[in-house]
């Protein structure tokens, strides 16, 4: 099978994944849940037509092995996440494991000096049980029993639903691989971004998962009547809070790679007219360098701090998330970027401004990862799509990449 | 009973008349709701105890009559409305009606060559039909039969709670007075707002109600992920309406007397990692001169296009609601600026930002209404009050304007 028929059938198998659906007219497919089953037997199907060996792990990744020219082969691990958001569109996550199977099928039983292995994640999103990566942390080692007593919105604990699926939690310890016997991960994703799409080139290559900050901000000036408060004796939290707005992308413009936003924003008591004694925001911080980043944060605080002192207003504000960038393997990446360059295709390093699969396996082993281009930087959205020659795009350079890494086993 | 006394009564009463609530722990008393019935008896009480004659008309509106030197004098009107809004202060509307009372105590008897007439209006808030002036539009034959068949949140039409009172919907439009019956109409009101107590003055002279602008405005761009999305490629609908919002700011702080309020506002999705793609807002105008106001909206609306082109979002806007100024009746509004001056206290002219009965009363007579500061500028709110000393003013400019007029009515 040429490549750009390898390109098309991964796109069709997204098509068919994405009919295992909880909901009837739109694709949600949370961890565990009933249409996690077919999606699993449909996979297990495809693996096993390619020769690779099913298992399912405690935590419910679905593995295809596929030997190496030894028994004693290290592992080369491929995957991504089988799991979407609520009315998800069809290639987050599936279109990882279908081009990673696509490339096994590509190999044409050609054997290499690694084992590969794909994964089909259980859990990325984050859905079901509010805490994301569960099915990456479990193959990292860093899964926490703790997260087993949470419960999802129909009170179901996320111990009760794995042992519902026919697995056994405590045997979740089990999936973890050892970092030894892994040679690395890699992983395809689409973009869910429009930068791809704005230079008009294919692939990307990550070189981090940005770090992120999340943060709630308030004003608190003093409600009044619109109508019998002169403009100079107001204290106004919501023309506060819009000026800082202006500022935060002020900021955010000037920093090369760094995206700051405010997604959430809610004015007490929100009616005509009264002038809002309160405003409350979520601040967004991204950047691939942890130090650009939180000097960012720092600067926008003293902006809101500013803000509010000249205008007389109370700020408030909270750090309720922070996660540290988690840069991809610079070898690996290189390597990755040599066989994007090999391929004929323009090279272009990123960061991901999402969290993946990728930034859990890098505690485990070395982890490269290809971003497709989104058409219109749909993300999470039902119309996210892709095209063919880019996911072909992608299957070139994947078996250029297992081609060279393959050299490079040769010549230790 | 001199002034001091008087004031501090009034003050009382307003005390008394705002135990008369729906509610338990607070005061809310809506257009004949059951709590009424206690302040009309209430109210009957202190008038019949000035020898006033006492009637309810067909809208629910409470009239004390104090006889003029001869049957066939002119009637001169005194009141507001006895309504209040939910969690209410004690002194919005009931002021007016107890400092009308202690100007007839303190006239202690004197005939003047006209009728003085204390209106205890029964709805001027518009909180349990939705829409207001009802006493008043009743009086100044404004009352529209169409309102008769609105409901209230329990499904009872405004017909069937009149009936319910004890009153004859049919007969509302005697209710009117004949223009010719009246020489003019007088209402003490807090100002609520903070112009006054920022002066240091403790009475306001009432030119002009504002007129008022009202209007849904929404700015649509590209929702997106916040962490995939750089800079140069959003279109944020939040960081357009927040640099429009400090503009809405600045062109109405560069126009005497303009007030400008975004009090609502939405962004959607409205969660943290996503942009919005779109945000509604409400923006309210108001001014004393109506072609300053439809100017000014004018403006901001251009200044709205012109973010929005530049940002490449979508603009919205819908005009809601739109009102006309009231401009008080000069003469009338003269005197009342003499008496105040002439009792020693400074003049302050001022247009009023919110809605008063007397704005509908000027359609059938000539009104002046006189402000009383409002101590930390508090309006519809359980912690409003008034200063006896400066109800202590109002009753002294009240009780001289009434002097003056009578001389002008002597000297015809």
């Amino acid at each position: 099978m040429i490549p750009e028929q390898l390109a098309q059938e991964a796109i069709a198998r997204c098509r068919q994944l994405g009919r295992f659906s909880e909901e009837p007219a739109r694709l949600t497919r949370t961890f565990l849940s009933p249409p996690m089953r077919a999606v699993h037997e449909t996979l297990t199907g495809w693996m096993e037509a390619l020769g690779m060996a099913v298992r399912v792990d405690a935590v419910g990744n679905l593995i295809g092995h596929y030997p190496g020219a030894t028994p004693e082969a290290p592992r080369f691990l491929l995957g991504s996440h089988v799991d979407t958001v609520r009315d998800a569109g069809l290639y987050d996550g599936a279109l990882g494991v279908t081009l990673a199977l696509a490339l096994v099928k590509a190999l044409e039983g050609e054997r290499l000096p690694f084992a590969l292995e794909v994964i089909a994640f259980s859990e990325e999103e984050g859905v079901r049980f509010g805490v994301p990566f569960l099915g990456s942390k479990a193959v990292a080692g860093r899964f926490e029993p703790d997260v087993l007593k949470l419960q999802d919105a129909q009170g179901l604990s996320l111990e009760e639903v794995i042992r519902a699926f026919g697995l056994e939690p405590a045997q979740i310890p089990q999936a973890a691989y050892h970092p030894a016997q892994v040679l690395g991960y890699l992983e395809f994703h689409i973009e869910q971004g429009p930068v791809l799409e704005a230079l008009g080139y294919p692939l990307g290559i990550v070189e981090a998962i940005v770090g992120q900050s999340r943060l709630e901000v308030a004003f608190r000036g003093k409600a009044g009547h619109a109508g019998t408060s002169p403009m100079h004796l107001r204290r106004d939290a919501l023309v506060g809070a819009a000026e800082w707005i202006t500022l935060v992308e002020r900021e955010a413009r000037e920093e090369a790679g760094l995206v700051a936003t405010v997604g959430m924003i809610t004015a007490q008591p929100g009616v005509a007219n009264v002038i809002p004694g309160e405003v409350r925001m979520s601040l967004d911080v991204r950047h691939a360098d942890d130090d650009v980043r939180s000097l960012a944060v720092a600067n926008l605080i003293t902006r809101a701090q500013q803000v509010a002192q000249r205008r007389g207003l109370e700020l408030g504000y909270l750090t309720r998330y922070e996660q540290a960038a988690v840069p991809c393997h610079p070898d690996l990446t290189e390597q990755l970027a040599l066989s994007v360059e090999a391929q004929g295709y323009p090279v272009q390093r990123m960061a991901s401004g999402a969290g993946h699969d990728a930034m859990i396996m890098a505690s485990l082993c070395p982890v490269a990862m290809l971003f497709l281009r989104s058409p219109g930087g749909l993300s999470h959205h039902p119309d996210e799509t892709v095209w063919p020659q880019d996911v072909e795009a992608a299957l070139r350079a994947g078996l250029d990449f297992l081609h060279r890494l393959a050299s490079a086993q040769h010549q230790p």
